[in-house]
């Protein structure tokens, strides 16, 4: 049964929505269809007071007295050894958990991850990767990096590619993922210098069936026609937060819109249930978390402001990735690849 | 009176749109408010047959016999002089006109514009600056660099800060415009190297007055917080084509999702007036086009997809810009501030 540490300290909400969640993924996996062993890591005062007496049993508690705020810097995070997202790491990194899931402080997470449980053979550095809604129902596309890494070099964006399509084929359940490299226009020969260099690269596997597409721009990003996007960090993290912040621009001025008249009004009232689909496909808590890619374990990070349901999503992601070969996959294609990218 | 340049062949749909969009401005300016002079630049036959009889005489048209296609490279268009655009930058590098519109290959015109009407004293590079919609009624923000240049240095992106004020307190007639530095994070440190460094460079010019906010996240762009946003031109295009492809997903999202039922069809059709003002608010057409700042003249570059209403508000945005103050301004600001970032 797969063990999943919880860090259930971190978020901004405090311990309440980390353990309700927690709770949701319990009485799912009673339902039936899955199993997990839950292993709450922080102040079992606090974690008992959120948890419901029936479940008291069903949950592993380690103890741990101090929290990581997201106002500290990731780099304390190493020293701080009492700290819940800490020991929730360890426990990956002894091999008493299989994966570990923290909405705390993302920085400290991604440090610790690398750092403690290590990474992947052939891999330089661990991306963050996050699935994104596309306009094509039911369909997602994966962009990584969004944000564990600046500054990177051609051989980072070779390796997230492998491990994009890793995860594509072997979570995502596609054939032969379509990767794409994010660009400022789809020929050949755009891009910055990193993209540039790093198109050359990745366009070498295609002679062994990978199926790079070449560049492809922020606006491909959401038509679904290209299953992994990758790049830098930096422009990641920006793609992410400029298209959560275009969504919620938009909400706004319909719901505002909505209010210019008696029949704008009524038209809402109708129109609800389509801003609920609308609503579904924007939401995070649907997605619970980004996995961290290319360390030598399993470690979701997930959105401060988790809700229960972004944690039990944030859970399931986990047990199944725990599950998965994406591991041993990605260190089978950088072995296959021939290893451009060298550690 | 100002002369305009027009480009009258490079776009996507031929010379028609952009005739179309020269008599609008025309019929516009007839009914008062502003007076302008248009010179179509292009085959004078194709410009006749789509110009309105009445306006044969109150347009200048200047021969050119090539055209430059959105599939030829920048690098080409310097050395085919007689095709529209070069022919058009050419006026105002000679003081024939006083802007230019196109709407053809922009990579072509920012070239032509950079290298024939040269740069403004200071500026190192010009940069692509768009008005991005916000969640508050009627505000928009700046972004800059939106695709002139990839591998910008910090000195750019100080400059890109300078040409963002001045043109924000020039043509958008704000007071001490907010300046902000696109970054991964807000907290003072966040950045790749480029955006550390250039905080640093950018930082000192508060002790003049400049309102510099910090860092800046993508999800800041569409709140109206902020009036100008600094950033890569490789970013600032990730950034754009984002904001276009979440739109785009979320409409064809509630299109879909207004199918669902009776009662979700008569709510999209009782809420429609909504959807306008949000299809006004991302409508492209409103914007008309993106000035290249930097350059010793004035530069509006159009969509290539542009319709009549956005060439006539191209139009008009060339001669609000070169009627204004907007480049002494530059110059001024970079001589004031001690020109950190030296050409």
């Amino acid at each position: 049964m797969v063990r999943i540490a919880i860090d259930a300290m971190g978020g901004d909400f405090g311990c309440k929505p980390i353990v309700e969640g927690c709770s949701l993924a319990i009485d799912l996996a009673k339902s039936g269809g899955f199993e997990f062993e839950p292993i709450l890591v922080g102040e079992s005062t606090q974690i008992l007071t959120h948890l419901r007496s029936d479940l008291h049993k069903k949950v592993k508690i380690i103890e741990a007295a101090d929290t990581i705020a997201m106002s500290d810097h990731a780099t304390d995070a190493l020293k701080r050894r009492e700290s819940s997202i800490y020991k929730a790491v360890e426990l990956v990194a002894k091999k008493e958990a299989d994966a570990v899931v923290s909405a705390g402080h993302s920085g400290a997470t991604m440090s610790l991850a690398t750092l403690k449980i290590g990474r992947l053979k052939g891999i330089s550095r661990p991306a963050l990767a996050t699935l994104m809604p596309t306009a094509i129902e039911g369909k997602k596309s994966l962009v990584l990096d969004v944000g564990a890494n600046v500054d990177s070099e051609p051989k980072h964006l070779f390796q997230s590619a492998i491990m994009g399509k890793a995860y594509a084929s072997q979570l995502l359940k596609l054939e032969n993922p379509r990767v794409g490299l994010l660009a400022n226009g789809e020929e050949e020969g755009k891009g910055d210098k990193l993209v540039k260099e790093s198109f050359l690269m990745i366009k070498e596997l295609r002679e062994e069936g990978f199926n790079f597409v070449g560049n492809v721009e922020g606006c491909d990003v959401f038509k679904g026609e290209v299953d992994v996007i990758v790049c830098d960090g930096f422009v990641g993290n920006v793609l992410l937060k400029t298209s959560e912040g275009i969504s919620e621009a938009i909400v706004k001025v319909l719901k505002r819109a909505a209010k210019q008249s008696f029949l704008t009004t009524v038209g809402a009232l109708l129109f609800r249930p389509a801003f609920k689909t609308l609503k579904q496909m924007m939401d995070y808590d649907e997605y619970g978390g980004a996995p961290l890619l290319g360390i030598n374990g399993t470690a979701i990070i997930s959105h401060g402001k988790s809700t229960p349901k972004a944690v039990l999503n944030a859970i399931l992601q986990a047990v199944r990735f725990a599950e998965s070969n994406v591991n041993s996959e990605i260190v089978r294609y950088l072995d296959r690849y021939a290893l451009k990218g060298e550690n």
